[in-house]
């Protein structure tokens, strides 16, 4: 997979993005039969976890520095269900930026058959803990901007 | 707190409402100091279960019936942080029908000084399982109608 | 209810205990149709949580001090299942010392039928935050020692 | 990776094993600054479950047939604490029959420095859902005897 952070050329770069693999756990799962809501927006965070290392901001460094992207706003649209065992491919991306905020964008794909059972968007707003004080995004991010 | 379920006149009725309180504990934290973003999902479902119950789908009966609310859509806005140890009060309505679907609102809002923590709006639909065929809402709902 | 922490006597005080009451939430359960087995430790650290403020360790102060009760050590036992919408008892009691260590015993019983489905023991030791040091328990706690 | 499952020789098989990776999300950690106890719990139960499908039973299989391998205990240690984006790897093996149950043995490690954070067993039974009922282990099993 190219990385779509380091780019060769001098205009604007492309908007990074993950691909992340899930399994459907039976702790995911809820009594009707299916992933219960709240646990795609874990599959989710693992996405936005391994993108926001792509852009930098390892998990590692955060925690050390306490400086953290937190999330003031989720949409999300339950399309279709995912079932016990079913193989998830999680596709995020860097979509927008907003002022001191950023959009990030979701989609959760049923391997077996490419089916899309989710999309989401996310607001994120770089946090400096514990103070909880907002901050500016880094200064590197100029280059994605469209 | 009188019930808005059963009302007294003939014209259109309130629209239900509810109001449960929780307490964050530790595993709804996270590394941050804070609530973890999923977690307040939870509350919110709390209060949409006990909602769901004044409009006369108990969780017993959906055991039952298979017949099952299903979220279909979340928005929701992180605009301050709970902490460990606070109390919390969680307000859901019934707010809009829409078709097949309907709209549900709730707020978080922290006892200590009243502040408001959490906006969510969830669509959701009532859905036949295993199936997962979408059915029409109970027609007692049309007196909610405004 | 009598509370156990501020007895009249002049002898060892007897150990403290706790009830909370829970509400089998659709989160709670899996697609085997039963509550998944992660489920009650939640609840079980609900009830820990609500004894520790019984023994003078309210979550608030906990938040300020970094002084924490960690558990070292779980064993739990699954004896019947509980289901959606089963209202249920969580019963948890200060049990023993070793050491700088402590035990604390739980049961769940549902409530429609008095049976019996979890049991379970804690192994606690009091840790200060972040460095993670063990330290004594608190001094007040030898008049619980039989 | 060889396959302890299938085995050429005539004597008993070697009891299967499996190793799973983990990376320590938000999502797992909590106020404490560390990952929380009920979240090991997850990492060994996606471990539990690459071993049961090692052994013959699928997530997609025991969809369809309503038989599933259910934790009737677990016991777990807790030595030291993961953090936020710590690499773990968590080793499962079957570990002995006990008439229609059975006992596996986990230990989650740091990848960083090798240090054993976690050790936990867990005895499960066969049961059929929704009944409930127990049934024999796999026949299959019996060349794992020791």
């Amino acid at each position: 997979m190219p990385d779509p952070v380091t780019p060769a050329g001098a205009g604007p770069s492309a908007m990074p993005k993950i691909e992340t693999r899930e399994e459907v756990m039976f702790f995911d799962t809820d009594c009707g039969g299916v992933v219960h809501n709240i646990a795609y927006l874990r599959f989710i965070e693992t996405a936005r976890t391994r993108l926001a290392a792509k852009l930098g901001l390892s998990l590692q460094e955060m925690s050390q520095t306490g400086l953290f992207p937190v999330v003031v706003r989720t949409e999300i649209d339950y399309r279709k269900p995912a079932k016990l065992g079913d193989h998830l491919s999680v596709r995020g991306r860097l979509e927008e930026f907003e002022g001191v905020r950023f959009w990030c964008g979701f989609e959760i794909v049923r391997d077996a058959d490419g089916v899309q059972l989710i999309t989401c968007r996310q607001q994120l707003a770089m946090v400096q803990m514990p103070a909880g004080r907002p901050v500016r995004l880094p200064a590197e991010w100029a280059k994605f901007k469209r």
